[in-house]
């Protein structure tokens, strides 16, 4: 009885809310357990942790008036773009509200001279390149999902082309931001660089809806290359491949994609994409620039691969077996779970100096094996960053925590070799402590700047902080 | 004498300091006249504001003890690199403790392979190319001066090379931090990427001193290009030379320098540097790659020129040539002095959407003439970023005053089109009422994080913010 009180009195201030919010938003207000399920769930294995309602604002505004009732009744409010993230970034940990941004999908100004296009929060980056197409430039952030600007923006994303384009860290321009208590800010200009003042279009690109909400992006913008080139070249081993990798980035190649997929990998790959990649361990590279520049670049590298002990090296600049090589290094994951359907895909990423990279696949293979686990490998080599697909099997608790064991051991390997807990997927709830483990006492400083700007922690609430 | 008695209890603490300081550092610590004056002027219009006393530490445990002690007194920090901001970025608006970091000026650890550098603070960016040259790697960003990295990390520096390379903001992957109250932090790991939780790599980068203080840096090297060559063109009109920076761009060229001087400063270069440029606006190029690769960028490149009305396309890969010419570009503002003995060069910068540039630059120019002034103008134009070196009597009030109409016109025409009021001086405390304009209620934003990280408001206090 005393509980149930108790249940009474929290559930008020969200009831309260969620009036209010209905009165305004009539049918884009959600409480159907099926809605709220859906929007506490991302593609990872965590759990889906629904919200206790969802809502869907059209404007900067309307997001400001939700943010502002939530701030009022200390309510949790969780940004939603496509659930696409990895870590239970969109999980209502504590409840509260989801703001779905999938209807804030529209491109509000393309400055093609400036390369520089300012969108709202829901585009989808494949939404935002065909967008661009007739413009002659192109986005290139591509996080293996369609997902939205805003969440790779509030997400830090990055994807095969990293290595030439960077990742949004260095691609987003400047934010509108929805602030804990409702108030609306520009983070930075349309100028491509700034002395003026604290970064912060950078403290909010990776704050994971933690800080904020970003209601709109302004981002780089690139010429669509006048060539492109893709080659394929097979090594006897894991070293050989970063050996190469290492090369080709200090020889200053302008290299725009490279990518490593072990052994396994290639050979779920062949069996998914009806691909005929020799089995072995591979690099999938890709060349931007003229003509003349890409074959340029595809010999040197090619030189460089032979160097290292690499074979095979097929490039093509058709267009067709381009698309088809990067669809099946897009759909890695899928090919992966394929080979076991009563399985579950546990994605995970690390990223250390490269000179670090090959020791640390070849340690992690080998606790694969000793572990008698299946765990295909790809990386964005040129980063020093690689993936993990753990497949786990549903309802088997002692591979669960083999493969817990094997997560910890590799996180805390690449720690030890001065690299990070996540490279590209975030932190979320799901690598809370690793994070401690990363940053030590930066971690009060993360936790003084939360506190600053949200102290009533309720912008999504449990995620990189424990508050 | 009340007003004596009142000086008599605020200088307690800093006396107390200053004895502490004393029994530790012995002969680093300095109180003399001369040093303070040293210390408290950076290479601006701005006057010296003298510290109470200048201390000489050699590692980051005696920065921190410093720190600490200064936190206890609740005494002023302020971090020395080479002084040669140019915003009063070490003046001692408030008195209290300059920290001279020019003897932590050692090269920590060189990461070849993984295209990475760890230094002290002090290690300025000439003494570090020297340092890397025989492992065939570079560091690109070069303001004008032989600046430390220190100080070039906490001022967001960049320079001519930022089009291809970036700016500090993309080029410091790590830091450690001296907090306001002696706390150690290291702000992130050397992977090249990592989206593990907030970047205060970037939050540091370019506060100027107010969060903290930088003890070592860690930095991304390139590769010295195979090949380089440099190229001037001469044009009718300023709008004709944005133009071809804009379509080159555009193109995907990747151009490594591309600079524009107005007629005044090619004058001005021609009388110091003995060169016989054309007295017109002029594109002074740089390209780095392979030798096809440079040959090919530079002929597309003068076809672009061509095309907007370009002529007298020169280019050359002769080193010394090359030099010479991006020496007269870095002896710009000498040259401006030399024509104006009696002057003072008052060195301001904005950096406008690249769209907006020539017209920006225009306007200024009207201004110059309207108001009779001499202003010789330099550009980063493939950022969008101009220098306008204003030539002002000393002691000539009249000339003063229609100096600061026309600076804060060109600012305010600036914020106007999009743009930011400093692209790479910094704020220091001669654009403090700019950065208001500018970002609106972004600054209360600023101002909690100030005041997270810095409650008694003791680092650098009076640059960025009015706390």
């Amino acid at each position: 009885m005393a509980d149930e009180a108790q249940k009474d009195v929290q559930a008020k201030p969200v009831t309260n809310v969620i009036a209010c919010l209905r009165s305004e938003f009539g049918e884009r207000l959600s409480e159907a357990l099926a809605v709220r399920e859906r929007f506490g769930k991302d593609e990872s294995f965590h759990a889906s942790v629904p919200p206790d309602a969802v809502v869907t604002p059209h404007t900067t505004e309307e997001v400001s008036r939700i943010v502002s009732l939530c701030a009022e009744h200390r309510v949790p409010v969780i940004p939603y773009g496509t659930g696409t993230a990895l870590e239970g970034h969109v999980a209502a940990l504590h409840g509260g509200i989801s703001i779905n941004l999938q209807e804030m999908n529209q491109v509000v100004e393309l400055h093609a001279e400036d390369l520089d296009v300012v969108v709202q929060p829901g585009v989808t980056r494949k939404q935002l390149n065909n967008y661009l197409r007739d413009s002659g430039l192109f986005f290139p952030i591509d996080p293996g999902a369609d997902a939205s600007i805003g969440g790779m923006a509030a997400c830090r994303a990055s994807g095969t082309n990293a290595v030439r384009y960077g990742t949004m860290r260095e691609n987003v321009l400047a934010l509108t931001v929805v602030l804990a208590d409702g108030r609306v800010i520009q983070t930075s200009r349309r100028a491509r660089k700034s002395a003026a003042g604290y970064d912060l279009t950078r403290l909010f690109v990776g704050s994971e809806g933690t800080l904020g909400v970003i209601t709109e992006v302004t981002l780089r913008l690139y010429g669509i290359p006048e060539a492109i080139s893709s080659a394929v070249c097979t090594f006897p081993d894991v070293d050989s491949a970063v050996n190469t990798v290492i090369t080709t980035i200090q020889y200053g190649v302008p290299i725009a994609r490279i990518e490593l997929l072990d052994e396994a990998q290639v050979d779920a790959i062949n069996r998914y994409s009806k691909t005929d990649l020799a089995v072995a361990p591979t690099l999938l590279l890709e060349f931007h620039g003229t003509d003349q520049g890409v074959k340029e670049q595809a010999e040197i590298v090619q030189e460089i691969a032979v160097d290292s002990g690499g074979s095979n090296f097929q490039w093509t600049t058709n267009t067709e077996e381009r698309n088809r090589l990067w669809q099946a290094r897009h759909d890695a994951a899928y090919a992966c779970k394929a080979l076991r359907p009563g399985g579950e895909i546990w994605a995970t990423d690390v990223c250390v100096p490269i000179s670090r990279l090959a020791e640390c696949i070849r340690e992690t293979q080998q606790d694969i094996r000793d572990f008698g686990l299946f765990a295909p490998i790809v990386g964005h080599v040129g980063d020093g960053n690689f993936h993990l697909c753990l497949l786990v099997g549903k309802d088997d608790p002692a591979e669960s925590k083999k493969a817990n064991e094997l997560h910890e051991r590799m996180v805390m390997r690449a720690l030890g070799m001065g690299g990070t807990c996540t490279g590209e997927h975030g932190v979320g709830y799901g690598k809370l402590d690793f994070l401690v483990a990363e940053h030590g006492e930066a971690i009060s400083v993360m936790r003084s700047i939360k506190q600053a700007l949200d102290p009533d922690n309720i912008m999504n609430p449990g995620k990189i902080l424990r508050v």
